[in-house]
Parts: C-alpha cells; structure tokens; sequence
C-alpha cells in the first residue's frame, strides 16, 4: 500500500531530478542572484508566522496559547501542502477567461519552484490573519476546514486576478505590489465573515458595556511585531522578484518610513486620545503601517511613505475602536483593523501617491477609481465565499465550542493540557537564593501529573 | 605575559591579512554569490541555537532554565573555538587513510573561512542535541566535557568519513546530503549513551508509573520551533555550497513540504491516539520532518518528501512513547525521537525515495543497503566513543548532581539564582490599573535581594 | 490641507520614480550582488532592535516592561524618520571644513537608498543602547528629546568624524570598522551622562548596601542576546559594503571566534570570582564580545580576535561590578560597561593587534595612539552635548518620574496597563487537566476589565 500511495504520488507529481551546477555565465548568474534575494525574501515570510503566532498568543489569554500556537502551526503546514497541491495552479496557471487557472497544480510542468515557495508563504499568510480574529472560540476543526477553503481556491482566485498576467485586475490596471489586497484584504474580509458568524467571547460584551480582555504576555507580542516587521521586509523586498538595484532600496525605504511613521502616529494619537500611550494600539500601528505600504512600496515616494504611514497608524486607532465599540465585532487581535482598514487604504492611497499615476502628481482619479474597484471585487468575492461557506458549515455543526468550553479556555478542551507551568518559577522567582532546599524539594513533588498520553 | 600569550596564538594560528575587492569577473561574481548563500546559511544555522536554547528551556521546568540557557551558549562558544583549532582539521584535513584528517588545525592554510563557519555551526548543532536529552540532571562541568569531546574529535571523525572527499562511507556511496546522519544522528546517539549513564530525573518513573513531567513555558518552545524551522532553511539550502537555481528552490521545496506534511501528520495523529490534539508532540513532529528530509532534500522528489514528511510525524509520536514508556529512558525533550530516530528514518528513505538510486525508482536494494552500513557506523563508532568517555567520566566523578540539587533547581545549584521574578508581574499582571500605588509601593520593597556577586 | 503639506512633502524629498531592470552586465551583476549583501545586512542589523527590547525588559523588572518595549519601539522609527530627513545629510553630506556635513536632507540628490537604510539602522542602534541604561525611570518625554538630539545631530557628526571619506579622524588614519567607537562607545557616552543626571533607581543602593534588582524574565532576556548576536553579523558582516570573498568570511570568523570566546571568558570567570557561573555576567558577556571585535574585525587575525574576546569578557565582568558597586552609577542592563568599556578595549585593540599597523605586529604605538585620540575625542564630543542637553532638559522639568510613579511602575503611570495577565495561567498552569470547568469558570469572570480606551 506505501509503494501504491507512492507510485501515485510520483505519477501525479513527475518531477524530475534537478540538474547541476555549470560554468557561470552572465545569464546564469543573474538567476543566482535573484534566487538568492527571493529565497531570502521567502524565509523572511516564512518568519512572519513566527510573528504573529507571538502576536496571537502574546495578545489573547493564556488559556487560549496552545490552541492559537496549533492554529498557527497547522495554517502554514496545511497551506504549503495545499498550495503545492493545486493553489498555485489556479493562482498562476495558464488562465481560463482570466478568472481562474487551471493547471500546474502539484506544481507538474513548473519550472520556478523557489517562485512556488515564496508564494506558498504569502497564500499561508493570508489564512493566518484569520487566526486572530476568530481566536478563543472557534473550534479547531472548523479552523481547518475555512484554512482549506481559503488556500486551495479563494485566495488563489484573488491572486490570479491581480497578479496572474492576464488576470481582469491586472488588465484594468489595478496595482497592488506586494499585497495590501491581495493577502491583507482577502485575510481580513474572511475574518470579517467568519466572527460575524462565531460571535465575540463570553464576557466581551456586557449589555451596553464593552470590557477589554488583556492579553496575557505583551512582550511575546511585541517580539511578534518585531518579528513581523522584520518579515516584511522579506514580504516587500521579495516582491520585486529580483535583486534590482533601482528598485529594492526603494522598496525597503518606503517600508521602513512608512512603518516607522506609523508607530509615531499611533503611539501618540492614543497618548492624545486616552491620555496615557496605549502599548498594544501602538504595536498595532506598527502593523498597520506595514500593511499601508505594501500596496505602493514600489511607486509612492518616501516622503508620501511616511505619509501614507502616519495615516496608517490613526486610521488604525479609530477603526479598531469603531469595530469593537460601535460594530461590536469582537476581534481579539484587532487583524481586520490592521488588515482589512489599513489594507484597503494601502490599496487606494496608490491612487493619491503614486509618482507615476497618484491625483496628487496630476494623475487625475482615473487610478484611484481603478484601485475602488479592486478593493471592492475582493472584499465582494471574498466575503460570499468565505462567508456562504462558513455559514454552510455552521449549519452542518456549529463552528464555535461550547460555553463550558470556552470558560475553561481551548487549551484543555481541544489539547488536553495548558501552555504555561509557573508555580514553581513563580516561588522561586521571589524566593531568595537562600530558600531552603526543602522549599524547592516540596514543590517538586506536586510537579508531575498523571501522562495524559495514556489512552 | 599578554604579549608572550599573542606571540604563542600568532605563531599557531598564522593568518595573513585579507585581500581587498578587484574588478569584478564572471568568476569572481560566482564566488560572490555564492559566499551570500553560504554566509546567509550560516547565520540561519547560527540562529538555530536559539531555538534550541527556547525548545530546551521552554518544555523543561522553570526551575532549571538558567542552566539550560547556559548550557546552550557554552555550547555554541565552546564548540566554535576548538572546531577552530583541531576540529576542521580532522573532518576536512587531508586524510590519514580515509579514517581522520590531520592538517588545517587552527585554519593554517584554510582559503575558504566561510566554509568554516557555516561547518562550525553545524557541529555546534550536533553537540547541543545532546544538552536537551540530558537537561535538568547533569553537571555543567560533566556536559562541558562531553561537548568538548564531541567537536574536537568525535563528530569531525563521522564528519570526515561522509563529508570529506576521500572518507571511507563517501567512497562506499553513502548519502547524506545536510545530515541527518552526520549531524542529527551522531548528537542522538550521543545523548542516548549520556542519559543512559545518567539515569531518569527524580519523580520521572514511580514504580510502574510513568509521570509527565510538563514543560513551564510552552511559546517560547513553539517560538523555539519556528526559529529551528527557519534556521533549517539555511541547514539545508546552504549544504548546496553554491546558489544554485536548479538545485537551491528544489531543496528548499522538499524541506517546506516535509516539514508541514510532518506537522499535520503528528497533530492528527495524537488526536486520533489520544482524543486530543498534543501541542508538545505535534512541535515536535516539526522538528522530526525537518530531520527526516534533510539527508535527501537534494535528490527526493517533491512528492517523496510529503510522504517522508508524513512518516516521520507518525514515527516521532511512537518513538517519543516508546522511548519514555517502553525502554523508560527520560529525554526530557525527546531529542533522541527527533534527532535519532528520525534521523535514521531520513537516511535509509534516500534508499527508497532517491529519484536516482532509490528502490522505488527501480534502483534496487544497493543504495538502501549502503545508508544502512553508514547509519550503523556512525551509531557504534559515537556510541563506542561517547558512552566511553562519559563512562570514565562518572567513574571519576559522578556526571550527576546530588538529589537535593537536582530537586532545588540546577538554576540555584549551579548558577545561585532563577530565571523568573514574576511576583510583582503575577500581582500587577492581575490588578487593575486602579490598583493603589500602595500595593506596587509596598511590593517594590521586597524585590531588592542581597548581591550575590559580592564574594 | 492634506494635499497641501504633500505638496510640501514632495517639494522637500524630491524622489523620482525608480528605474527598472535592464539586461544584465558583470557591472550591473556585481552592485547586485552587493545589495544583496547589505540588505542582508541591514535586516539583521534592523532585528537587533528585537533582540535589544528583549535584553532590555527581561533584565529589568515586570513593571516596566511595556515602557521599555515602546521605547524601543519609539527609537527606532524616530531614528529612521530623523535620520532620513536630517542625520545622514549631516553625517554623510559634503563635509564643512571636515567636521559636519551640510547636505543630502531629506536625501534629496542621494543615490544610494540601500546604504540609508543601512545606516539608519545603526543610528537607530546607537539611540537605543541609551534605553536600557535609563530603563524603570526616565519620563518617556524626556527620553523621546535625547532620542532626537542624538539621532539628528550628536551621532551624525561622530560619523562624519570617522565614516566620511574627509572626517577629520579618517584623515588622522583612525579606523574603527563597524563602530565599535561610533555607535558603541557613543551609545555609551551618552547613556552615562543621562544616568548621572537622572539618578539610580529606588532601592538600589542603601546606604552602603548594593542591592541586585532582578530581571524579571530571562529566558527573554537570553533570546534577545542570541538575536543581538545574530543580527551583529550582518553590523559587522554588513559593514563590508560588499560581498567581497576575501573580506566578509574573515569579518564573520573574526566576529564568531571573539564573542565565543568572550562568552567562555566571562563564565569561566564568574564561576572563580563568585562561585557561581553568573547567568546575566556571562550573557553580557556575549555582548561584550560582540561590541569588542566590531572595530577590528576586518583587521585583526582569528587568533587575535579570540584574545580580544577573551579579555572583553573579563573586563566586561569587572566593569560592570566596578560601575555598579564603586562608581554607583546605576544601570540597569550594563549599557555602560557592554558598549562603552568593551568598546573603547575594542577601538585600541586595533592599536595592539591589527595586521597591519598594531603594536604587537611591530608596528609601534602611532596607532595605539590615533585609536586613543578617537576615543578620547568621541567621549568629548557626546558626553558635552548630551551632558549639557540633558542638563538642561532636567532644569527644564526633571526628566525622572515621581517616586510613586517609579514605584507603582513606568507600564502604570506611562500606559496604564501591565505588560502581563497571568492569572490564569499561573492557575491553569498548575490545575491539572482534570480540574473541574467550574474553577476556570470562575477565574474566568475576573478577566474583563473596565476598557482604559474610554475616555
């Protein structure tokens, strides 16, 4: 039965083996050094998972930290696996009436694998922007099942209209370079469907009274910010494809400034608005401003940069507010602010800022209209999939866990176990390096519990 | 004596001053690139340290983190310095009859540094397996010895065998292309004869009970994960020596597919075991797919390395339960599973999954029979020469520490102090920014302790 | 209004649209190449803001701890905004009678965008070694301003001193290779005065008692070294400006062998000096070695750069007990004795040990004593203008928080909020998975808060 599944799955995969290295050539080496800048722009993406599995954790309650940990985890294993599997054929395949692509898929007749690998990370990104949203409720199963419906066929259809040669938007002109839309608007308006469905957390929303839920331990959020800005990069920087000299520092520059702008927005925005700098807004403008310039790293200015940033980081502030005070939408992690908001202004400012199409350089509106477009064909194709599938699903068998569940948090109903075991550091921590060793000796005792592994 | 001690390191080490830059070639653009792949794989491999440091302290207990970090530093340092004066020497000097390389001590007469480093880092990361396997019960000085004796000699004698052009197992036909065996292997062969002179920690096995002794900080072990995951791009994309664009995304490829495969196959598998879904199992199941691809990630099919993948999820999980409840072998972090078994698994799959030597291509049983040989040396000569030095080791004096050491915390034990003090964290973690200052006044008083680097 | 101060934008930053790729050429190849190299770079160098906000909080205590993560965030994105509009004109400018450079604003005329960014990620490190140094008590207003007058001109003018082909040290024949001096010991310089002036901490010295004030997490505190380290091999690696083959392998050997030996050095001497192999000791110790070999690494053999580390990690250990116990100056995370003391070893170790014109190469002292002109100088220069500018802030409005405020924590009076929930987690950690749903429910109502974000 191994050697059949086998033999199917070399049929179905028929790569062949790769050759070897020859002498250099001009030519030859071009392909190298772009390898080598995309490979580094893919492991960068590939970090950011690291960041917002921290984000997610580090921002939601401890109860919750395995399960965000596993959702993290399966999003990316699942996508890659999917992606390879037949995503990446309806995203870049030959196009069927430019809507959809219909082959490549197991990558059969790809030549640029490492092309593959550095998309796998984006479609893997965009499913895990969900994560956060529908956080400390959602059932594990359920997860998976909107992961796979949104890496093998949602995403890739977005992506095939955008970034697919002769994809509609692209024909219209719609522009979006490394993805403001195309992963961080996508992400989000899932998001967005799927809480509307799930419902906020128990003791989120008391009659008119809106309670915040801390998280649990910000300084593993604020490294998986630092994670994530780092990534970007990769996101940004990547996206060119190539290791061109007139266009990466440019890209990383407008990255940088916008991004930076952001946090300076947002930190002090918050201080002016709630008297004292709120910690977890800030982190987040960062973000915001990260997802602001993705659209236009390549053809907005560095000083509209650190424009388009400082209106990040306010615009982030306020829509995260309005989404949980006004809406009344309980995203725990603020991603359809981050994602979705800053996503969509990202997306249009390319309209005002572009040097070479932008209102503000004498362009006219004619792109900005083009970018409205974009952006709404997305958030409409994304939010009627995802959506109507959600729904669907919820109907078969509800996709949120039990009250019970819920109060006694994911970590011990879907694992069985919990993400932290500090009684004795917390003792310790506070006892003197005097404490006597029958101190130590008698905690160690409770440390053991029965091996839930036995079945 | 400062002089004299520079003139002596002058005359041993011997280095020239480096060239600067001339007029670019084809050639010298070759060279280039591909010290850019090779250094950005070093420092991924470098950074791996820290995911073993966060893995290693994050699923043991609080009370011995310190000790862990320590261990893991030392680790690192130790083994880059001695790799530096004798360990390059006897993996890469020419050879002494296939056996053992003897010139190159101290890089005399190295050209190629890069290659040094990017090779110090992977015997860094053989020997720190072992300090996992061996956490929360050893001697720092007892695992210091160890380390030395594994960087100096042991690993580099396997090195210069597999890796080394004239090494007896090369010439046989061995295969191993990042090390799964030179690397992953020998530091789990290692580990298993240390733990098993050491013994289980105290409250691991009462009578016939097998107790789960749970780790304190389990996101930083999942950050632990994804930082190892991310350095195993560079484990394995830098083995290539060269940016290679028909080579280079293939291995990357084949690494991102087995990893992810592994990862869905051993989280759905422990919910299918045990009911639920185990957080701790299914991380390591990312590391076991990592392992299980990296000697075949150059010449496995993409295909072959979903299925190697799969594997190797499902073989962790037993192996990790096997180990601990059936040969009763406390591994605290279950190196000896990822690194070992895995290890073999990813070393004997070349001989099945090989697109060009592997049975199931039609090549017969030849290649898998050459792995098998290769895999057994390698686990009688580490096994022969690790388990007697540490042997002789405890005979001079016990490699473990004393039972009340071991019960306060090595943390204490051996560096007098703890890794956390979170009760002020713990208490205003909890109180509401309304808290009086009185509270946090009153709590700060108690925080100052006596210097204890004051002899 | 908007358009309006874009308008103004535009006219100030002046950037065109970027170029696109044209058909290779080994020139064109080779400043690929090279940018490649250096983003590399400056992503790592970028991360070791991560690694400096983790060394930062988990060395000081919980209360603190969102305070010293924004201003780690708040240095880096003020750095990059001022930077760009001002400090690389005044460091890199055409140089005013070789002592300040005059223009390049807003990069207006710049070529090199790469080499910005790179640069603005040492600026912004700088910056941020003065933050742990001030940590748990300086307004986060007061910080911000000493922030700006050393991101915009106090560093600028030290760089243009050293990195400007006509600074008047270049022209003296200092060199100081990645900045041991101009980053490190500026940081420094700086973080000493602004400590003389803002005091030590509550409870650090009573009467003629040192008290230890803990760190409160030093697992994260070991992960910020380990990125620290990561990221100085693209400070040094970087510093190249080029992926020279015979430069680069040596600058990262240098740089691995120096901090791996400082890392032995300093724990082997905690051990005999205390007893106890110091954790915190030994990890600065790292960092000691790291800032130690950063001036010379491109000029001092891989034999002298292990001596460098190994003198670094002694001295690292006595200056801080030396700066902590007989100066009294209190900081919190050895800034001073890390960038500043091993920086200075570090600068004059050229004078001993370079190649080509140290003292031990029987070269004489002319260097030793340019090296200690530089230093001298640098010390002069940053500890006049951040003295006097700090003097002056604090006659202003003190730049200290008030008693109570340091007592009841920075993360309370700057934030109003707690960098950590653990409640919970503290109590799940330790309940069993058989603990009744009823006890987490319980726990669970405690969780909500009023929301601080209403005002």
């Amino acid at each position: 039965m191994f050697k059949k599944s086998f033999t199917l799955a070399i049929v179905l995969f028929l790569i062949t083996t790769p050759a070897y290295a020859q002498t250099p050539t001009v030519e030859s080496l071009e392909l190298s050094i772009n390898l080598v800048w995309v490979m580094l722009g893919a492991f960068l993406v590939f970090f950011m998972h690291a960041g917002f599995a921290m984000v997610e954790s580090g921002f939601t309650r401890s109860k919750n930290t395995l399960n965000i940990l596993m959702k993290n985890f399966l999003t990316i294993c699942i996508a890659a696996i999917l992606f390879f599997a037949a995503g990446y054929g309806i995203m870049f395949g030959s196009s069927a009436g430019t809507i959809i692509g219909t082959n490549g898929f197991f990558l059969t007749d790809v030549e640029d694998i490492g092309f593959f690998v550095f998309q796998a990370m984006f479609v893997a990104t965009c499913a895990t922007i969900m994560s956060g949203a529908v956080a400390e409720r959602i059932k594990l199963g359920s997860y998976i099942l909107i992961v796979i419906a949104m890496t093998t066929f949602i995403y890739p259809v977005v992506g095939h209209w955008i970034w697919q040669g002769d994809g509609w938007l692209t024909a219209l002109g719609f522009s979006d370079f490394a993805g403001s839309t195309v992963v961080h608007l996508t992400g989000a308006s899932g998001a967005l469907m799927v809480i509307s469905i799930l419902g906020p957390r128990i003791g989120k929303y008391n009659g008119k009274k809106v309670n915040v839920i801390p998280g649990h331990n910000l300084p593993l959020g604020a490294l998986g910010v630092f994670i994530l800005w780092l990534g970007w990069f990769g996101f940004n920087g990547g996206s060119t494809l190539a290791a061109d000299p007139s266009l990466v520092p440019y890209v990383i520059g407008t990255t940088l400034l916008s991004t930076s702008a952001a946090l300076v927005s947002s930190s002090f925005y918050t201080k002016l608005r709630f008297k004292k700098m709120d910690a977890s807004l800030s982190m987040n403008g960062v973000l915001g401003g990260l997802v602001g310039i993705t659209a236009g790293a390549a053809e907005i200015s560095l000083g509209g940069s650190i424009l388009v940033g400082l209106v990040s980081g306010i615009l982030l502030v306020e829509a995260i507010r309005f989404i949980d005070t006004k809406l009344r939408l309980d995203d725990p992690v603020g991603a359809i602010a981050v994602h979705g908001i800053c996503g969509i202004w990202g997306t249009l400012a390319i309209g005002f800022f572009s040097i070479d199409t932008g209102l503000f350089y004498g362009n006219g509106f004619s792109q900005l209209g083009i970018q409205a477009i974009g952006v709404s064909a997305v958030i409409i194709w994304v939010s009627a999939t995802i959506g109507g599938f959600t729904y669907v699903l919820n109907k078969i068998s509800p996709i949120r866990v039990s009250a019970a569940e819920e109060k006694a948090g994911l970590d011990f109903s879907e694992h069985g176990s919990s993400a932290y075991h500090f009684k004795d550091s917390y003792l310790e921590g506070t006892s003197s390096p005097k404490a006597p060793i029958g101190l130590a000796e008698r905690l160690n005792q409770k440390t053991p519990v029965e091996n839930p592994t036995k079945s």
